[in-house]
């Protein structure tokens, strides 16, 4: 197995080194042909996905996780038009991003430059390769894309389009290789391949990013478990943080950002619970609440010590109650997952001190955090939510797959 | 052991909280009163130092290492003015990387805020004490600094000094938190130690780095391992070439951003070897050479395959001919650390190549390798040269020890 992943990560390497001398206007034509070369083969796709299907329904898979997998038409088509909006996008590479003369003469510039190789491993969505393609090759990045195995056959036939269209129009088709053998073990030498893979993006649930945390020894961007508080300030206009908290819980349960912990103000907890309370549970939502949430909503059943760091991905909610608004950042900074985080609230000092002292890669005043998301956050197609501290926070677009470099100029400057 | 790091790491958690709370000025003026202590406190620093050296003695420590851990009035004053220096820094904090208005009125702002816990590993240079805390303090972290063993006593009066500091100005002296068992055990737990240390440094050798790579679970910033060429192209001045290898081999050869190896075009071997070998022989280098370098000069020995991926720390060299540019670059990129390389050309396009494919933090023309240094960037004191690609990279000054937060401010608004 790790020969195999050392081979592929040998072919990105060398696949990056083109890349990296490749014009905007190459690799943009490059995408566009790619979009194209997507819908031509959609025949060819959709018979693959219809295999995937087959074999997932009788492995017993959910209709959620199906509805993940299953591609249409219309389907095929947003992801060739995700792969042109990546193409119209601005190219962050070569930006000086620091400019320096120095007394000596020495002139130095930092300079936005490719990382290498981008090794990504996510489920069973297969826009997701598409998608990862787009933005890895837009940056200069060879990709090594690891897919769940309930989509092998979709994953190679969305791959096999983007590299006839590489091929066509003379670029390594090596870019973007697709790891055949799904198995654990794949995964595992993809965490262990430092030289070959320069950065390792996980997209998938708590335990995979886990695994991908402790075992890997190739630089990781953290993404996507999102434990997300909405806090009801004493404050709160109460019908704004109705609508925030149905909106943020039950928009659509089986994402990162969507809510899955109340904070509640014990000065406002007798209105604002039952209001809540009744407006949640009447979407069907379960409530789990501490015991002056169960005396005040008959519908709550008692929360453990456990329901306060769980990330539900399902209606279901935990509230709880706290005597400040110190208390209350206490809580979430404890439980959450650093992901998104909301402060319901109409007085400012309470609004900038939860700005302040909430540690989460977003924080909100007065609005949901469903909106943690590259393109409401207006970047564009986004590779992820980074939940860590170092590269990247937040949404990521194509700046989170660039790095710098320092090009120095001199005329024969030695150190004195 | 492990407790024992948990316990330490609960205290700087809660202390970065506090930190979060402060401004620019008192923080300023704290790291005045630190400067101040440290030289109100040097008699004791200096007891404490003579036991270390005593004892570092006795333990047959060599005398460039002895030099290191070795602490004088003067170099005490260095501490204090290099804290000094750091307070005179503009105050990274608060600055709006991005701002952002939505069509929906959400207005959205990046900001720039500390870290949490930065976690430092280093060597016996008690130095390192005094410009970690100053660096971290002024970015609104908490440190927890793990020194090496023969610097304990040494660490131990200077972080008392700079307790003192903190407590006098009312701030918790859990800013700083010396470990003080300083056993490999200590330093394994560290890199476990997620949520309660958010970023790890290791400064030192290889293979203290290595270890951190391969065992941390914590996010880490790898450091300072310099294999460094100079590649001599066939229209170099051949006397800028002799003198900047000259300066980047024998300027100082424990460092980082010392050259270690050379790569010279055959077409210029025949003038190029034996004048350069000359130079370096007559400073105490010894050359190791392939066949060609061997034939062209007789003080060279032959190198083996290990030589090409060796960082010296000493006066050796290892020199190679290659018959073209593109062989320089792929030679350079197969070996090195991705730390620092020149080339000597007086053709641009070879510059602009080379400048563009080499795979480095810094990549310079005719210029030496040792410029790679915070100071001499212009960026003040640097915590160390960052040689891995994601979040910093080359010098590392007081913005490496930041990350960025999304503040999102709106009046209401869901997702649709």
């Amino acid at each position: 197995m790790s020969t195999y992943i050392e081979r592929l990560g040998a072919a990105a390497q060398e696949a990056a080194k083109e890349l990296n001398g490749l014009t905007a206007e190459q690799k943009n034509e490059c995408l566009f042909t790619a979009a194209k070369f997507l819908t031509d083969g959609r025949q060819e796709i959709l018979a693959a996905n219809e295999e995937d299907l087959k074999r997932a329904k009788e492995h017993g898979m959910k209709e959620s996780m199906m509805d993940r997998l299953r591609l249409t038409e219309e389907r095929i088509e947003d992801m060739a038009e995700g792969i042109r909006q990546v193409a119209a996008l601005p190219d962050p590479l070569g930006e000086v991003t620091m400019d320096i003369h120095r007394p000596n003469g020495l002139w130095i510039r930092q300079v936005r430059v490719p990382i290498g190789v981008i090794g990504i491993i996510y489920e069973a969505r297969p826009n997701v390769t598409a998608d990862a393609f787009a933005l890895c090759f837009k940056t200069g990045n060879a990709a090594i894309l690891r897919g769940g195995s309930d989509a092998i056959g979709s994953n190679r036939a969305i791959t096999a389009a983007l590299r006839r269209a590489l091929v066509h129009r003379g670029i390594t088709p090596e870019a973007v290789n697709l790891v055949e053998d799904t198995s654990r073990e794949s995964a595992q030498a993809m965490m262990r391949l430092r030289g070959g893979i320069d950065l390792l993006i996980p997209r998938g649930g708590a335990g995979l990013i886990r695994s991908v945390v402790e075992n890997s020894t190739v630089p990781v961007i953290e993404t996507g478990s999102g434990n997300c508080h909405v806090y009801v300030d004493k404050s709160a206009d109460l019908a704004m943080a109705t609508r925030i908290i149905h909106n943020a819980k039950t928009q659509r349960t089986s994402v990162c950002n969507a809510c899955e912990s109340l904070v509640i103000h014990r000065d406002i907890a007798e209105e604002a619970v039952p209001l809540i309370v009744r407006d949640l549970s009447a979407a069907g939502v379960e409530i789990r609440g501490d015991e002056r949430v169960c005396g005040l909503a008959s519908e709550a059943i008692p929360a453990t010590e456990e329901d306060w760091g769980t990330e539900y991905l399902d209606r279901i909610i935990s509230i709880k109650t706290v005597c400040s608004l110190e208390e209350a950042v206490d809580h979430i900074n404890r439980y959450n997952t650093k992901h998104s985080e909301a402060i319901i609230t109409e007085d400012a000092e309470a609004a900038a001190y939860f700005l302040r002292q909430v540690d989460a890669a977003c924080v909100y005043v007065n609005a949901s955090t469903r909106f943690t998301d590259g393109f409401e956050f207006g970047f564009g197609a986004e590779i992820g939510i980074s939940t860590q501290k170092l590269h990247a926070r937040g949404p990521m677009g194509l700046l989170a797959l660039t790095t710098t470099k320092y090009e120095i100029v001199g005329n024969g400057q030695i150190r004195g």
